[in-house]
């Protein structure tokens, strides 16, 4: 049983910390303005053997983001604040931050890299994808005929999820692997390479792609009324303004599992934080 | 080939009117501020053959329900526009558009009542609570425990489509070959004798029965921060204001698909009318 | 707690039997060849609250059905065995019986008649059509392309299931309301009068309507090397030799449920009694 | 469009062609016993653009495998039958083959190895051992408690498939990236550290993991009458007498796709050459 001192960032973190705290002894600090204290909240730093930073740990390199306190934190807070040898758990690293940890006879572990967080995250994502579809659109998912653009972790559970829903998904990859991956799950599949001549016939896009998959021909070639949903870290959209001009609704949803299933998103980085800690005790 | 005359109404019925117009002659009347109309609109009454009315046809018992024109029309109307042994397709009835049509020698038939439309619109009903779902959680649909409350078409398809998205359903009703269905789709069941003791453990409840199945007791029993969508068309919610109390958020949400997804709404209608076309020609 | 004899029929009952026996007192008779005993076999008749008749009770109308016994029981047994005013329950009568439990003050209940019976009955019986399907074609059910005639229970789950699985599936069927359920699993439908057109696409066919389906009209238009697995009590196929001429391989398949999974099918005709005893409890 | 011979092989090899033959133009040869032929079937070796050995090439290292014909073809064939430059597609491979091509300026590449072709076998795999469970079990599929040991791509599409029929999945593996990956399919997980405790629940296993998973203390802890499906290339049941002799049934399954469904299965490897011959003229 470990002790863990949470660190700031959104709501996400309380939920880490109280699923942590059914095996470990959790606190959080930094969430002065939040409603509600799944574990005890400290009004100051204590002294731990885990300090958790949040997602992402800092916007400046220098603080701890803190949106529900007065001010964001010196990173340098680490120092007192975890016993040497203890460990650093941080969603995004910076510099300063692997050198403060370095210096200081501590461990630094990046829960945000871990590929089963990215897995547990498509989930929500994927939700969250699927709420603006059956919001923004006036037919039903079931039936409508959506393109998925990628097909990594986001675009197959979200073709799978729309696939159960009774949407005609198409899934547009490169890949021969991720083509057969798609055909498996009874969706069509096109080779970008021939992606144009289908474009007509969407109701829905849903990008995954962080490049220009949707440049200036394309955007033309889509059907009146289509809405484009990109989850990609850079927008697939080359021209917002000429997207708007020919009828495509362009919406770019970022951070889909904090906005839109917090306590998931935050249970989600406890259990991968509960994954570290085996795989170091072994 | 038919020639039909859609007297007002909302959205639904330009879009019923497109789908009937590919293999009929349609047009609208009662849409002057609409945006957009997929079939001829006409600024005076044409004779045809068949004229729809809206859904609801009348609120008053006496005028079509015209939302998108400066007012409402005399259901008289229909003697001079429709042709002697012409039929009237209407959703719901009153008394004195039955008078009418059998003192003119018109057919009168009830679209709204055919049992293919009601299975049709539970897909978009579904949707319409799944949307709710999504937006109001803080977790994700797939892993949250949700009630279902009755088992008829719109429960059925709800837990169909919430089991596939990877809820935990449990569906409670009244009858043994309901909860045999229910349980063919994977969800739990109970007996709704037996429903008080697992009211505590449910994230959100889907209601479809139109009495009052959520009395203050069971209301009481429920999680703090439990949901309740209620689609019955007489709220199944004994008392809001203890609901709120108690802090059991409850969304009355009533016609949804019009409200979710007007143009497969509007299919639906159409492709009803189709069928009763059919049946009637044989 | 009710004293339960069951007498005769197939393994079905001894796990019938085993179902019951978790809250009821459960003995069995007449199953000496059987191999294992999950509840107590009695050499002799022994008095009950309840008697269970098997599946048939009866082949002859006087004589309990007796396949694991070295004699099939004269029906007459039940009046020492069941207390007055006991309960027979049996699947499927005949006249004798029932005139035998009226004379005797027995109540007569048929579990083979209950409508949950049926929708559980469903899952095995899909499930032995799909075994066959698997066995037999020679491509994967996953994009194969299967008709089913018929959209009852066993039509409906069928249909399901193959299209969970991947296969691209059409129902056949009459009402309306029936290709609306169907279409809103994600089938294609085709209305009886134009299914001839359609019949040269199918690799194989289930079909679950007790009528002549394919006639020989229909039969020499399916493709060269077509599958018909027939689960209707009567066989739709009008000319086995026909079919076999023309390369269709018909397998009529009855009693699925027993054959396929006897413990399954057992424990479905217990739950139907304990339903039964709930409502007669009341 | 090149020309194509096919040499030797089992009736997947027939099925590749025809797959092929619809751009391109393909001959078989090696099938004498074969009864029918998709494409045409030649009496001598022609000279040709593309060769294509089956699934395996060979069995000794230096002939042909040719089952349906009267005896195996030298692989030094291939230097007559293929022109220089052209190019040999083999399914797995061995030293002289290598040599020859090299020796002679063909290009050798091998279609087994191809990671679609994997992906796309695990579909037939499956269903070949959901046949083996629909056939071996007493109970339904639907309902019964299976684990599957291993979660690539064949673990990945089992648990799938028999999700969505209704049984209950518990995967075992050691990432938690494919822990989170079964998870998100709605499986139980367990860790194989953890495995043990759970086996005594389990209906039927499948296993998928080519190491000695089953060794004789797990296979004593399960139930009496547990099925074991092997899928692995080596058998992952240490003991199969002990097994026997607990009343374990194993079945090792190889080649599923081949002996289930081999049209499927040669059109997916006429798919796979068919995406090896897109890359190779890019």
């Amino acid at each position: 049983m470990e002790k863990f001192l949470f660190l700031g960032g959104d709501l996400r973190m309380l939920y880490a910390a109280e699923y942590l705290n059914k095996e470990h002894s959790c606190f959080v600090y930094g969430f002065e303005n939040a409603e509600e204290f799944p574990v005890p909240n400290v009004s100051r730093i204590i002294p731990c053997d885990c300090a958790v930073l949040p997602l992402p740990a800092s916007s400046d390199g220098r603080h701890i983001n803190m949106p529900y306190h007065r001010e964001n934190l010196d990173l340098d807070v680490l120092v007192s604040a975890v016993k040497t040898g203890g460990t650093v758990f941080t969603g995004k690293s910076c510099a300063y931050l692997e050198g403060l940890c370095g210096e200081n006879g501590l461990k630094l572990k990046n829960y945000f890299s871990r590929e089963e967080l990215q897995i547990m995250n498509a989930i929500p994502t994927a939700e969250g994808a699927l709420e603006i579809l059956l919001s923004e659109l006036p037919i039903t998912v079931f039936g409508s005929k959506i393109l998925i653009t990628g097909f990594g972790r986001i675009g197959e559970v979200t073709a799978r999820m729309l696939k159960d829903l009774g949407a005609r998904v198409t899934v547009a990859a490169r890949k021969y692997e991720q083509l057969a991956r798609a055909s498996g799950l009874g969706c069509n599949t096109v080779h970008f390479d021939k992606l144009n001549g289908t474009l007509i016939a969407y109701d829905g896009v849903i990008n995954t792609v962080p490049a220009p998959v949707f440049d200036r021909k394309r955007l033309m070639m889509l059907k009146k009324d289509c809405l484009i949903i990109d989850l990609a870290s850079k927008t697939g959209v080359e021209d917002m303004e000429l997207a708007a001009s020919v009828g495509v609704k362009v919406i770019w949803a970022l951070s889909l599992p904090g906005r839109t299933a917090p306590v998931s998103a935050g249970r989600i980085i406890g259990k991968t934080i509960e994954n570290m800690l085996r795989e170091g005790g072994e």
